[in-house]
């Protein structure tokens, strides 16, 4: 039984860790932090949790819980986990990071996005980027896993194979993304109220956004080169759901006939095959199909469909994700299951709820 | 392994059947009945089901069907079953019908309710009803279980420990129930388009619906005599959940020194905790708390508040339920659990999603 | 051209004000009040006005404002407009006030619901309860209006006429009422971010709105006796909309023959259209047809159905209204239409907005 | 006065006409045409308009309208009006087409596009496509106007002025847009129903869409050369609303020194300045500030914002319309004002509802 700690328990990922790891068979939560309910019945911050969980919230003590359990999951702000990260507790506990303190690794490159100084960048290095389907090997091993951001781990799982086999220019890539709210945490602030966000849409952080250098650092390493894209986040009025909707000019390819040519409908499908062919959690829609929020919802898939416009030479790759899922939680423990060798859809053949 | 077949797998609640039957671990889905796709795939009705179901859709033929398994689920329009149903049928297979068919033991209520011919009355008397928090001993030992409505599970459920300990005046009970949409099923109806049910509510069937009856021959049952409510439910807009707020007048009851008053507070608790107390799908909620729809979506539990007014001498009780879940197919596999000697709560143990 | 100030402009009952006012031929906003927001300007925080306001917000100050201004609006908190209200005020400038301050004759009462001491009494006799469909003359020649709540204008009026005339046993009335979010205001609090109110519904305030005062006092003047109700609010994921279904025992009336029975459909009808045959704001619909929220979106209407319930004895009637329209700023300028002798719908003619 | 009949009136876009037109001081509406309803109080088919429409559908007979009315509303399925059009009627009656059928100068296109036969290419030419802010001047002495789709209103908006001074390059436009649902119509289909797009978010019509051609002939015009984009639609859960996400790479422009950069901030607002500065319907927002369907919400206004990405040399330029309104009913008035000599916004000084 692998004993687990979450610190940030009271945000809507830790919630979601919460209730996944409530029907995870090998893992047993022994620590419920959260800073602002300490003491506070858990299940009275989260009505739904009602005589499933009797615990009450204890506070953000890094090191004391370290001690007590095999894996610490931080569902916490920027900058908490490297202020707080120490070589003790790496030695004491696996820590599961959702926050994005350690997926850049480049420090100038955090502080400059993030607007804060980066208080453990000797960490840096060690840390694994936890994208399961692309750094599988690298995350069994680690002892810091950097869980990738919602609107990341979408964007890219979307491009990937496309990119990875040189298939599109990655320096036109453009990701139009669209969330669900809870994307934006429980915090009360007035642009997530009810009535701010119900029957409205609007982009925020054009040309901004925290999540763009962590997609072209990933697809940087994929492509073999830098890379710098568009990514613009859109606010929409759901409650989970990432929709990426992302354009790339396509390169030619050499035909059977030996001519260049885009590729074709076959040849884009069997390069995604290639990557995703084996993995659980990806599943390549058949052809014409487009992937929908609604479908993955409140499970870990990511469902990916694509269109050629020959009349334009770009392909329309699309991916669909549940943010607290795949995005946050339910990613966050696919790792833990690599990390204690667990198999790794234990706990996560979470069937999508429709409707 | 028990062996199941869906009649009517492409509603929504035979839909949610196939979602919570994927994750039981002692049952096997053999039959996707679905009169409107026949041969097509189940997952090209269903995305959220792609790679997870890979059959295809069968024709609604109940005989051959009870011989090649061990229970049907029939989630299909009012009629359908009275009109299907044999005895062989019965003698090869469990039936556990979701439509209203057999809930109504006396058949001119039926047909003077739901306006159509009762074909099989012979089956009334033996026929069941599902409430397995009232008639688990007789499910038990059934060929036939009505499974009962939505609104009529919740609104029972609600009320019935003190309709049963004389609590409440039965006649004076006010049923007003607020549904999600998914209730009024999948079919291509104007009034359940998005544009029409967004942003607005409305009550319907008002001093007409029919799950009227239902509702008052079961608590008549619990109070010993005929009962005459009213029940008026509205179409909220959300996909799931059903809230019943309920209000009946109070009846004096002795107290400690002999004199007649209003119960209290804990003398109410006390009479729900005699009945539900043991109760795993019931979760009576702390004093002062009132339900919220959103705490049961996607499980099988029933939430309970209440709410005394000394000033009106009336108790307000309220119950919220997923329609989909214990309101339909959950409630579905309960009852399956307990036909085949199962564990009530296997495959059942669902932590409510939320956001 | 009336001059208005509108103290608490930037709430979303205020910004209702604005825009109404700004479609009406006969105003002109010289002031809008928003403590929170002095010096920004107005567009600023309410986007959709942009172009249309220029103006700056300015701080609370009603001594100023009224000599500046013919009528004065106050959207403010409760409290507030007792503790600044000076008969200086009333001198210079017609009051209409939104909040609660003026609304209940009794100090006490209000004393004990609102849970704070009230500052200026004195002017509680003169103020007018401003529900123009009863209290028309009165307002006419008032100085200060108490603008109705919004739950207390759809549930008085849905059963007034039947009150009045004795056609139903008020203390048996139970008020079952569903809003949308913009009633709880635009603070930002956790229990009205959207991934909390969304897909969910709930009741609150149960037993103990401070609404319920208000009706009973005002169905007690009708009645020509103390009433006491029962009134039970919920939180719909909506934006506008009150929906009001009360339930009531009829009393017998004499029939044409001399004998006692219920009312029929035609005897209510006529009730109702007595009292509102001949009023803009108040649509009474035909039989069967029960009112929807979103037909009177965005309009000062109100509609009314009703079902009368042999079995039982009991009358549903049901009240539809736009809580910031009817249920606050368009009453408030109806009101206001009255004290300057301005036809009584100039600015309201709003038709309501599908979908 | 001017008299108007409209043909489909019991559209979504049909039932926007009236409710504009209600409030239109020199409009009277003589004709309700609705195939399904016919016969049938058009109030029964749109509750809201209760007590404000007391007419009944007439059938489609647009010979026999155009001799009654001076203007005709054609909000209809796509092929009706070019089926239907003579020389005579246009010689009766102004007509405004809000269906495609002459929006595009090309049948072939036409043809290839939309499937169908085009039954009266004859019209084409002298057809003006409505988009007001464009063609002002040939609207005005037309006898037939092509109303712009929805999409392609907003679309067209946000970039034209970009596109007309080759600020960008218009083959590299991506137009990544999100719609709410009614632009779906009132058609009773399955993929509308509230629990299919509550939710949920999807693209649709990818590389495939129709309103592609129209938007490539119009900023074809303003290009001066063929023009190929990206346009993908989304679905989003809401009633109204259209936001248009725009990408593409910005062209070198001279400097005030001489050398070529990338167009700033300010050159870019002076631009579309140029175009937009006079025109009452489009604001453009200020620095920094992206637009929100909610903003526009039952209104005529578009509103545009932009960024510019100094790292990819690329613009994101959004727009945001109501498409029922400007994408649709709002814009026929407008061009129908422009056809009678009246003021341009006469009738749509509508001040955007918020929430």
């Amino acid at each position: 039984m692998v004993k687990a700690g979450i610190i940030g328990a009271t945000g809507y990922a830790g919630a979601e860790l919460v209730r996944i790891l409530l029907g995870h068979k090998d893992v047993e939560i022994r620590w419920y932090g959260s800073r602002s309910y300490i003491d506070e019945k858990y299940a009275k911050v989260y009505g739904n949790m009602f005589q499933l969980v009797e615990d009450c919230c204890l506070d953000d003590n890094l090191e004391a819980l370290a001690k007590q359990v095999d894996v610490v999951f931080t569902a916490t702000p920027q900058g908490f986990l490297a202020g707080a990260l120490t070589e003790g507790i790496l030695q004491n506990a696996k820590v599961v990071d959702l926050s994005a303190d350690f997926r850049l690794k480049d420090v100038g490159v955090y502080e400059s996005w993030y607007k804060i100084q980066h208080k453990s960048p000797q960490f840096l290095e060690e840390a694994v980027y936890g994208l399961c389907e692309v750094n599988r090997e690298k995350v069994k091993g680690a002892r810091l896993v950097a869980n990738p951001g919602c609107y990341t781990t979408c964007s890219i799982l979307t491009a990937y194979p496309l990119v990875k086999e040189g298939l599109i220019d990655p320096n036109t890539l453009i990701v139009d993304a669209k969330s669900g709210t809870s994307g934006a945490g429980r915090g009360a602030k007035l642009p997530n109220l009810f009535c701010e966000v119900n029957e409205n849409i609007k982009a925020y952080g054009v040309a901004s956004h925290r999540h763009t250098p962590e997609i072209e650092e990933q697809l940087g390493y994929a492509a073999g080169q830098q890379v710098a894209i568009n990514f613009t986040p859109h606010l929409v009025p759901m409650n989970r759901g990432i929709l990426a909707t992302e354009y790339a000019s396509l390169r030619k390819v050499e035909q059977g006939d030996g001519s260049l040519a885009f590729p074709t409908e076959e040849q884009v499908r069997a390069v995604y095959g290639k990557y995703y062919g084996g993995e659980y959690f990806i599943r390549l829609l058949e052809p014409g199909v487009c992937p929908e929020t609604k479908w993955v919802e409140g499970s870990n898939f990511v469902d990916i469909g694509f269109q050629i416009d020959q009349r334009t030479g770009r392909i329309i790759m699309m991916g669909a994700i549940d943010n607290l899922v795949k995005g946050a939680a339910g990613q966050a423990v696919q790792n833990m299951n690599l990390l204690f060798g667990l198999p790794e859809n234990e706990g996560l053949q979470l069937v999508p709820m429709f409707p």
